[in-house]
């Protein structure tokens, strides 16, 4: 069906990307499934806990199933969960004897659970490629702007000159924490989930464990030392992780469209949606869908978080919130990935214009650095007072602060020089620099 | 594609039901907007706004259009919404001397906005229709169970005994509440949204109001004093009640879930799921399911609440957040609704066990009933002491608290008949009956 | 102590305003508690289910009790609600006969429910009184300035002109709604709390139903069908109303805010905070708070609707919940509310700023309406062609859009009265007196 | 004042603890910024920015001041922000010679952000000992109950039986993992913020990375790449680690409750709120707070990362946002410690009665063992056959399965010692070893 805007034929393309809505689908869902029951039985065959013949036949048969999802719905709707109809498939497709060994010790929970983590491995190292093609991207502008001044903004004010370069930078700066954060991430996401009806793998007997690190092993993955059926933090540690990378993404977003009002016109996020009555407006149709997507998965990780409230050794309602909230957020950090990539590569920086924007205010954003330069010749309280006084002269004269500076005191100071807004970035450049190095360290351990 | 567990094949069944889905497909989104645009022409015809044969033309145009959803896709991903790319297919479909009359006037938001809300009017009868529904259910049961006695718990301990259809009568007072809500939410949503690429109606000169009123009343839709294209409250109210609704489903659902653990058994939800493993296991799938949604539409109700913050006269982002978040809600309501009437009416009823429950306590539940029979014949402060120590004894040999007070004091006591749960269940009756009379008086006024 | 931002006397003067605080003061608290057990104690006194002398005199007690929230700590720490200490110590304030009548047939729930219910009345007062105010000026502002031209601004670009006064009544619509929405409202959540231990008022006999009306008539407040221990709709719905009002004042500053800054300036937020380091800067102070409380509300709403499931017959953590919740959002409307009057009032409205920053688009901004006027004198199809090819020219020459159109074509369009905007306001007027009459209609229901 | 749970001094006491609010009151909030400004003065005296004496003095009277937190309000008021009303207060202290030299090449966002930042070292230090001490009671109790058998309950139904060790084993496995979280997190939140009025540092000229260093050094903080005044994701982060931790809280708190009904009756709660009217009744009230602050930290963790969109280089909205809502998470995180460790440490383990609920299934608990063991036998479907239409005659008769089975069938089974639960506690105990290995790994690391 296409009944949210992920799956819409018409509103889908704004909100998914298709690599990531690949990991998602009914077909992706399903086959992760059937390569846990393959593993499970391959492992078990090994361990001598069910019949190598057996073991070899599940294999083959889960290798080149192909299960059609409607044929699980009716099942999934009794049971609550898709495993038990999944597994009546799968044993419809081979001989009776060895059927009874697919899905031996097994419940539905480590199946559905270990397949969803087999799609969240693909998941994070997609995320991760996208976040380091953003890094580069960003630590590219960083660079080039390095010396480009633009007004910076505190509390919707301007406030005094900075580089652009910076701005890029500060952005960049959280962009490389979030790959900092994966291998910690990984360690404690990318586990096996398996322990049978109760969680102490009974059915396994004294092969329990034996079993578990097998299989383990060919998937790749992980061992928790107990059971996490009902203990998610791995999963919600990850929620909180895609939302940390929509809120940095979702912040980048935003100041470029604050930056691109007519207003203010110092960037020009790419591509961008017509008006369907204004020819001449573009609307900043990227940047706004990260922002939506940086707050529904803000919205929907609090509602992982209340599901975190698991009861006893498996909690059907809790999980189910899982089922309907986490493969969103995926998705949604997925798109705005690929979005914000694109916004940055096609981000038309107007250095022309920011200069502008810092000129009309005749000198106001640089009155913090008039008075460092006339405490250089004056005690700073006078510096403080001359220059609050000018200020106003200012806003009535429309003349520049430094030329009614100038006007009221005789001191040896280049106001013309001083009015060049490149001289007012501060530290930006070495700390554009920090950045853009941990940006290399970065790249060099992948 | 299949990528929510809402529009899933496999998962979909569970959180879905057919008849609120269908107001949410593409199909169904398509449609409404279209009928929209062919009442705009109609109502701007008859205003003398456009030509007479043109608003035919699109009228009938409109009426028989069979957009396919993948026509609008690289549209709504340019323009960030569907509109555009919709005028432009239904334009493809007339005379171009008609088709530049199409969409006269109008701004994209006002097609999108009254198409939603033409859907939400069918979901609101459709999930009003449920709730009577299932009002009639409770209400039935809470007759039936008038002088069933079951344990109260409060604060997950056993309390006093109570009846099980006061039990039901206060799910059902909520229920009830619900449908009142409905005539102010209804006139405060179901409202026409059209303003124009302003917000003020500018390109309809001097016909603006004219031509409002007369598209509203085609459609069937009341007038704002003023467009809603940013202020959202309507919106945020309709989320909130679909909340309130699926909060009381989820707390009947979690009381019976409480009520039908093995160890309490008082009742049992009909249909369940099986454990893959376990077979003498009935998981109660539906009332979980319940539960996940009502916290699923908890958590998004915040997202559409953060979204209220809609800038100037049109908001990309927060739209966009909407689109993501408030069909959603709906169809969790009405799968919520239609499993909780399900789940009421297959609810089997176990008056035995409660019973054997409340007498399990020894006379414990009934604790406070002995102070108030004792408290006839001595002061309460004596009665409630020798209560008190009555009970340690109960604790201590098992035998009932009656007995125990029997043999501690000689007093004109039936405490044999007084053991009757059935004695102690206080004003059930009266308040049963009261809210029996709420059901039938809404009843009589729908 | 000061552990929250609401309670800290260096931060609550933001967040906060004395008249809503004073209702959720630990002293406020108590004393309606105590309210209602010395109205419970005169109830029952004139039913007769405690004698009339223990009821006058506990009646008497309350009236003067003065009890200290620190008195209460220990017992509530242990009970998990404050009712048995106060009961307690109220007890000890009056002679022992009498005492324990007190709290008769009552649970804590009903006591410490209706306390708040009390209250939240109270709070319900003092925000429609606030809206009403805040109504007034809006609706002043709306007067004012329904024919002060400003660029209408949507998906965070200029798009045709509009009204200022347009805007404001667009607020305004939704401030009336909230109060519409107010009588409704009161019904459903200004209920006596009152159930007895198990929801059935058991110790009260066959004078349940009787005592029930008395003590409600006493408070005030309306009757419930059943006791709403548990089904908390009515709170939830208030819950959202308040986030309802928290959006649309959001919503208004963020608008103002917008407005406000420095590129753009059509709006100075009145007082607001001087910058520590930059003397020039002015800080919207109030309308960051109105949209940080807007944004808080919000959040909590959520949380609220998750305590919706309530277990059984009383829930300690989801009463718990709303404990921690509920008064944070009406605590969060009182000062959103306070300060979004004080920023409407003293709001500086620059309308040369506003018509200077429409004619800077040079005539885009009057696209639409430059379209229309062509199209009296040619098909709409090449007026439209003309317009988009004269839009490029002013790009690149900097041309007003008018002259250029004068230019290139001969027709009778008498382009430099078109050049003014108030021509483009389109219904803004007769849209901004449908709201006033809605605003009159309103005040004088009151 | 008292408004909110947090602060009441009637509720606070169930939502705080005092360790934890140490760190969050007004005078530990003005404390950390004072100890700020004066370390940054040290900084910059050591590095030739301003004169050592005035470092020097600036040094000492922070180190002695105490600022009265009203002393704040009304320039916090204004200002949006308490740290300009500091510097005056500070400032006021000492000679104006020096004073000029306070605060010097700050902005206020760095005062109030490295406070913060200082005052959530020792909170994550106190909450990381809270969390080991809690590790090491349930360490304590895993061990303890290694071969305690439990029912096993998934989807609020009994499954099969397990070891209660096992239960708490898991619980510690999460435990652990908060633990293990903790270096990264430290490393990415615990950093110096400092960036000045534009976030480049302007004002310290080129000695702008050496004062940094400085700075950081004398607080004991990281440094980030790039001020991070706008990009909140360690703040983020944080706020997820402590919903994560309320969220394995609140789960096991929720198990505790669920065991502790008086049905099941397997644990109790070591000391609880007795009920005003039931004298019988023991509530679970430690386990309800602790459930509701877990719910209450979900809420907020969203509105954390909503506020994560901070605008240009600095958001007073946003920023106030995290005011309103991370000291609460702290809070309520601490609480929850405290109550889960004295929750844990309190739990009288009722082994006999975990025992007497399996064995009330009469077997049915144990089917899937019972396959099993017929299967070594016979052919599995049989089996499968055998056991099921056994369940059906224990439902119908209350005989024993076991003794069904043996009945049935004269196979060479001791279906007497199978009764014994604790032999199907499955791979439980080196599960459970597996958990303390790791839990003292961890503590070496310490």
């Amino acid at each position: 069906m296409s009944l949210t805007a992920f799956d819409s034929q018409v509103l889908g393309p704004l909100f998914t990307d298709p690599d990531t809505a690949a990991l998602f689908t009914d077909e992706a869902m399903i086959k992760a499934m059937v390569d846990v029951e393959g593993a499970l039985a391959a492992a078990e065959g090994a361990c001598g806990v069910i019949p190598q013949a057996s073991a070899a036949m599940i294999e083959k048969t889960c290798a080149r199933a192909r299960i059609a999802a409607h044929r699980l719905s009716e099942g999934t709707l009794s049971d609550g969960v898709p495993v038990p109809a999944l597994v009546k498939e799968l044993r419809s497709q081979m001989d009776a004897d060895h059927a009874r060994f697919l899905h031996w010790g097994a419940t539905s929970q480590d199946i559905s659970d270990t397949g969803l983590i087999l799609r969240l491995k693909s998941a994070l190292d997609l995320h991760e490629a996208r976040l380091r093609q953003l890094a580069d991207t960003l630590a590219g502008l960083a660079a080039a702007h390095r010396d480009t001044p633009v007004a910076a903004r505190t509390r919707t004010q301007q406030a005094t000159p900075t580089s652009f370069g910076l701005k890029c930078a500060v952005w960049l700066s959280a962009v490389l924490r979030h790959i900092e954060r994966l291998p910690g991430l990984r360690a404690r996401l990318l586990l096996l989930s398996f322990g049978g009806a109760a969680g102490n793998l009974a059915a396994l007997g004294d092969k329990a464990m034996e079993v578990e690190a097998a299989l383990a092993a060919r998937l790749g993955l992980g061992l928790a030392p107990a059971p996490w059926h009902t203990m998610r933090d791995g999963l919600d540690e990850y929620a909180g992780w895609l939302s940390l990378v929509t809120g940095t993404l979702g912040k980048m977003a935003q100041d470029v469209m604050l930056m691109a009002q007519n207003e203010v016109a110092e960037l020009r996020p790419g591509s961008g949606g017509g008006s369907s009555t204004m020819p001449n407006k573009v609307n900043p149709v990227g940047a706004e869908v990260i922002v939506a997507l940086a707050r529904q998965n803000a919205g929907l990780l609090a509602t992982m978080h209340q599901a975190a409230l698991h009861e006893h050794e498996r909690s059907g309602s809790n999980w189910s919130i899982e089922w309907l909230t986490l493969p969103q957020m995926v998705i949604a950090t997925g798109a705005a990935l690929a979005a914000a990539t694109r916004m940055a590569s096609e981000l038309v920086v107007r250095g022309d214009v920011m200069r502008a924007n810092i000129e009309a205010s005749n000198g106001l954003m640089l009155a913090e650095a008039a008075m460092f330069a006339l405490a250089d010749h004056m005690p700073r309280p006078e510096a403080q007072e001359l220059v609050k006084s000018a200020c106003k002269a200012v806003n009535e004269t429309g003349t520049h602060l430094f030329d009614v500076l100038a006007q009221r005191c005789d001191l040896p100071v280049d106001w013309e020089a001083l009015k060049d807004p490149a001289r007012h970035m501060g530290a930006s450049g070495p700390m554009i620099d920090r950045v853009l190095e941990s940006h290399q360290a970065l790249g060099a351990k992948s």
